[in-house]
């Protein structure tokens, strides 16, 4: 009997999109379902970059350099050393989305079987590339009741095995919005340094802070040899169907291994590069517009969720996600509830049940996922549907503050 | 001490490209280099597919469906069709070029371990690929002296185990351009029927056969569940850059937990599938164009091959690779002395040592991959110069000729 592999079976389905059917009923039956489910930016692409693929002249449309194109990469180290990234073109190496970099990474530096620490709630997609890559991912729990600040070293030190190879953190972060300050990268840096692990730093995010600085794994002194920083134009410039994303180290055996893998899938999408290239030319004023958009976005999200009663919503530093607890009994049935028998005014939301983001079976009942990337008013409308639906869910609980609320964090 | 991991140390460095320093070199001296060493077409793109994505209107890039953009899925239904492929949009994943079907069908239906058994020489990134899923390649070798047919099935008995688990072919292949029976495809049907195995068929050259016709691996009856096909935009319309393939399989279980891969990288390039769909609606006579420049560059590289003492090239039915067996003692030390100590008339010519196309070491020390990607000119001014280095190459050894050649296959 031919049957699939282990891994086959062990890979997870998307936790985000498995709601995807309940949406597409809701649909059906004439519902308006705001999507807050997803970091699918509604901003639009620069017109520039698409231009640029456009204007392009292509005669034959050619594999390109297995590390993507070498102008690309040229004009890479040019943004790079704009967010005080000091790195040269043959330190990067352009992949096929941000996915394929941590990837990369994970088949590069780990054996099947080792180990890489995650704070959770993470980025689902990282168990997803730990099941192809047979690497373990061991989560540290962070907490709603500090805005899931890092948490202590000593929570790391206390997982750690023969087996442990790195540590990843997401910065700013998804799915918390967290952004980890300097005390924290350089806590990070201390313990990859003693215990000799990598750090995998996913920095797709980059451009979206908004209270605090960004500090880059690359900018951490000493350590030219642990970091592995996956990077992505994805959100940067609202281009998430490009796939094209970079890995970037100074560590040259990482980026030698790296290379092969790369070679044996030829080349990263030619067309995405001319507009990853051309986004390097935007104006630096170009992120001002979209940060802003979704500074105020966020602003207004956090507002409304914390005025509902019994909501809680840490106020997220950047990226464009926040993790709101709410009083309910568990947020994979909330979530669906909303989508199968709830509608206000002809309208609901699809948010992602937290629970997808932990790696701790029983965790983020309480909490669901909101990506902001809906205008002001349509997260507004979202809102009121999400404070009629608590006021109906048959499966609300009483209200617990938790106790970073009570005390006024 | 951080160090990469066992397989980032296995992963084979690209055989095709190891040469790449040697003829830069060349160049820099001011030799003009023939590249009849990679797949890369010098066929034009389609004006038309370019002119698809040039005049697509583009407000946000988003990600696609997973398994590629609907729209485009049902209308390779439409292209599987006209090639007498009988599926359902469902059963078509859109991959990141063919090297990701490939990839999805060796990491879903194979555990570490497991054993995927490919005629050789064999297309070399298929080591690649198996190296990152933990997957053994267990080659069976193909014969230049009856043009690389496919060997007796009793060779591929000798060598099943308790872990074999599929058998591969490329079809026509690459890099012989053997195009593969009726017959030999029924036996292939048979063995995996029988010791119930998958059947991997990557048909990346489908349209470009000259003699005989192709059957594909989905034409053959009552292998449904074991039949998995790589495909690819990337030859077919001159469009490697593209990034643009597909995995097809009727084996739901299959296809289902590949879709469970394709969620965790999110979707494939998205400029690139409007390519791929537009080139749906090419005209049937497009490929006319195409498949008879290239039988005419076959023809002549072929005859001018063999009409070089010692040397033999059998005529490939397909694809537009061929390879020959020429009197040299090394094809790797041959290949780089034409790069770096020959010239005739101030050209020389890149070719791929066959070395890097088996899997059992210390074949193919004779014998050379030829791609014919340059026009007829091209290829005359290239078998002037391999013909030129072969009188003068310190390495020549006697003229032994094949078997086949002998007895007149």
């Amino acid at each position: 009997m031919l049957s699939i592999s282990v891994r086959g079976e062990q890979m997870p389905a998307s936790p985000i999109r498995k709601l995807v059917p309940y949406a597409e009923a809701a649909k059906k039956r004439g519902t308006k379902v705001y999507h807050l489910n997803i970091g699918q930016p509604d901003i639009e692409t620069p017109p520039a970059i698409v231009d640029a693929v456009k204007n392009a002249d292509i005669r034959v449309l050619e594999y390109s350099h297995s590390a993507g194109n070498e102008s690309y990469r040229r004009k890479l180290v040019q943004y790079y050393t704009s967010v005080g990234i000091d790195v040269t073109h043959n330190q990067i190496m352009i992949t096929t989305g941000g996915s394929e970099a941590i990837q990369f990474a994970f088949m590069v530096c780990l054996n099947p079987g080792d180990e890489v620490i995650i704070p959770e709630p993470f980025y689902a997609n990282y168990n997803g590339f730990a099941v192809a890559a047979g690497v373990k991912v061991v989560p540290i729990t962070a907490s709603i009741d500090n805005g899931f600040a890092l948490p202590p070293i000593s929570e790391f030190e206390k997982v750690i095995t023969p087996r442990t190879k790195a540590i990843m953190v997401c910065n700013p972060n998804n799915p918390t919005g967290y952004l980890y300050s300097r005390a924290e990268m350089e806590a990070l840096k201390s313990i990859c340094l003693e215990r000799d692990l990598f750090l995998f730093s996913d920095e797709a995010y980059r451009e979206f802070c908004y209270d605090g600085a960004f500090v880059s794994a690359l900018h951490l002194e000493g350590m030219d040899q642990h970091v592995v920083l996956m990077d992505t134009i994805s959100k940067r410039y609202s281009a998430c169907g490009a796939r094209i994303g970079a890995l970037v180290t100074k560590n040259a055996a990482v980026y030698n291994a790296a290379m092969k893998f790369a070679q044996a899938r030829l080349s990263p999408p030619g067309l995405a590069q001319i507009m990853g290239e051309a986004a390097i030319d935007l104006p630096a004023s170009y992120f001002d517009a979209p940060k802003a958009e979704y500074q105020a976005r966020r602003d207004l999200l956090v507002r409304r969720l914390n005025a509902i009663p019994g909501v809680f919503c840490p106020n997220p530093g950047g990226a464009f996600y926040a993790i709101a607890q709410l009083p309910i009994d568990d947020s994979d049935r909330f979530c669906q509830w909303m989508l199968e028998s709830f509608s206000h005014e002809g309208q609901t939301v699809m948010m992602a049940p937290a629970t997808g983001f932990y790696g701790t079976p029983g965790l983020g009942k309480k909490e669901v996922r909101l990506a902001y990337v809906l205008n002001l008013h349509d997260i507004a409308a979202a809102m009121d549907c999400l404070e009629a639906a608590l006021h109906q869910y048959p499966g609300r609980t009483a209200v617990t503050a938790p106790a970073a609320l009570a005390s006024g964090v």
